[in-house]
């Protein structure tokens, strides 16, 4: 962590920047420090964005200087930002413990805050990740009734909209039955108010998909999701295995963090050594370099349809307040996307609607209990 | 389980085959049925094997009139093969504590007993793996000094040999910090016999490489790991993460049976994914079909290079007798490629040299705790 040092750390208001929001345009709170290429693709991809969505505003977190020197040169975009000095960065190395005592005068911390304090509905950050769900933890706090928060990202499909959800992909390493459903009505959620799907199909990842197969907590967190499907809205499919993870059998796949990271980044490795083994075999021979050349355009497609970039965005779900976090490779691309997720979940009034049927479920199970002590009663 | 019913179940020798091994071959124990290709594609892979490889033999385990006929379609293979009358079939839905029991009949039991009683080395079966692996503990019985047998699968990787190894993959859904030494024991002895490695470099699986990350467990057996490598003959390279899995850091990947299938299954659905996405990009216009037209050979590489087929066979590690564990769906090519793997762990004398080193491994544990005691009592 670079801290603030004499500067001065605390949140200063650029003068001249409009207050962002004033315009009833939705203002993402953008964290431009912390990922592998530093600021300027961070502004890079806010750019791009801006370029592309008239309805959006962002207030950016990071050293002022520097920030306003790199938005003065993307053309219309100063007029779409409030810089919020920061001078400290939170850097992948720093540990999370660490951060949340002394993490106050860094960018990220600065990007949390303004979710906290409703100028900003959604923050993204590239930064560590570790680090952001802490601070994100202790500023903005869990939602009434949430146990462990989770991280959710997208997994490259056969489905029509191109995308599963998976959920927890590293918030925790370890989940419990009511907290895989938890992640269940936190995903089908998501997946409702981020991908457009009105009744999501919901599946439990596991070694196999036969009833008997797998871990304890898994049978009993299958049978709470089974019974909260009609007051979450979703379908449940069952278990699932790693194969169907990109399959059309499902929409949220439901894991624990250790589980979930395991098979994001498996997933991550496999999908690049089959792109590198393409190349080789592309570069084998002059014949298939030259077939290359007459595929390039049918080539490309296939890269973006597997681009990380293009999916770039963990959501943290079951806080007060949306957090998405970029890949800390990401490029302007990356950044742009992340950026989009956010707009699209600022847009749809997610935590609200997230907020309430936690509530209601969490009213149904106790009116279950209820219902189970009367007929208890009764017998 | 389709048992025997009235026939007779026991092993019939055929009196006419050649008694198998009397030539100085390495006998191989095959089960016909159970793959979802039937004994024909069975019989097609080991006649491709008896085809490339002069030194191997069969004994083959299945309904005797079917297997003859099959076999006598394929010129020379006949003389290399025993026939062993099995008329009960273990299916992919019978449950592996029933085949346990009542199994008998079957000619996976049949394979496993060919192994139990020494007239072969290694058997093979595509058969349903949680039964195969049922049997193979009752009759095969533990290794002294395993607590968890375990099975281990080639992942291809960038590195020379063109895989890396992973275990356990699926035979229990958990381990504890012992049973994770015991893995990367046994995974070490088989990239050294199998796989021709001979100082292998060992990694744990987890959801990041700093030392303070993942479960507790994981960092008891980092410990215990990090003690064997002199006894073990390998490297310990630290923790692994998911995308570490096809990568040249590292040669066997440790990890619990539970994590290991979803990895597993993660990849192999990825690189499927991938495949497809690839086929539709090359579908999509006239010009990008005639690419790969054009591109054929080299496509056909790849396709050689990521095809599970190729590295078709999961190993049962542990028990006193080796056990290979084709796909299900394994073609002819599939079973051709298992068949290799037993021959060559057949031919190295792995089974031996495993419980040797597992022993030796357990003596050192022995001896550092004894000079443990000595120290606390000369203090």
């Amino acid at each position: 962590m670079r801290l603030a040092g004499d500067m001065p750390s605390a949140q200063v208001m650029t003068p001249e920047a409009p207050k962002a929001g004033t315009s009833g345009r939705i203002v993402i709170s953008v964290d431009a420090m912390g990922g592998d290429r530093g600021p300027a693709a961070v502004v890079a991809g806010m750019a791009e964005s801006a370029d592309k969505n008239p309805d959006i505003e962002f207030i950016v977190h990071g050293p002022e200087d520097e920030l306003r020197r790199l938005i003065s040169h993307r053309r219309g975009l100063s007029e779409r930002c409030t810089i919020r000095h920061a001078a400290g960065v939170v850097t992948m190395q720093d540990k999370p413990s660490q951060v949340m005592r002394h993490g106050e005068g860094t960018s990220m911390w600065s990007a949390i805050e303004s979710v906290k304090n409703g100028e900003a509905t959604v923050a993204v950050s590239c930064g560590n990740t570790g680090a952001l769900m802490a601070i994100s933890m202790i500023r903005l706090r869990k939602l009434p009734g949430i146990n462990r928060p989770a991280i959710a990202c997208l997994w490259p499909s056969r489905n029509p909209g191109g995308f599963n959800l998976m959920l927890d992909v590293g918030a925790d390493i370890k989940a419990d039955a009511p907290d895989l459903l938890q992640y269940a009505l936190m995903g089908a959620s998501y997946a409702r108010n981020g991908l457009g799907i009105t009744r999501p199909r919901v599946g439990l990842l596991n070694v196999g998909t036969e009833e008997h197969k797998g871990r304890a907590e898994l049978k009993a967190a299958q049978d709470l999701i089974e019974a909260a499907t009609e007051a979450g809205s979703f379908d449940y499919v069952g278990f699932v295995e790693g194969g169907d993870l990109p399959s059309t059998r499902v929409d949220v796949i439901v894991t624990d963090g250790f589980t979930g990271n395991i098979a994001l980044k498996t997933g991550e490795g496999t999908a690049k050594l089959v792109g590198a083994f393409l190349r080789d075999a592309f570069n084998a021979t002059l014949l298939s370099r030259f077939a290359a050349l007459l595929a390039v355009a049918s080539l490309r497609r296939l890269r973006k349809r597997i681009d990380p970039r293009r999916q770039n965005g963990g959501v943290f779900l079951g806080l007060n307040g949306t957090v998405v976090k970029s890949h800390g490779s990401a490029d302007s691309t990356g950044v742009s996307a992340a950026i989009k997720l956010a707009f699209r979940l600022a847009q749809s009034g997610f935590r609200e609607r997230l907020a309430a049927r936690v509530a209601s479920v969490a009213q149904a199970g106790q009116d279950a209990d209820l219902a189970a002590v009367e007929d208890r009663n009764s017998e």
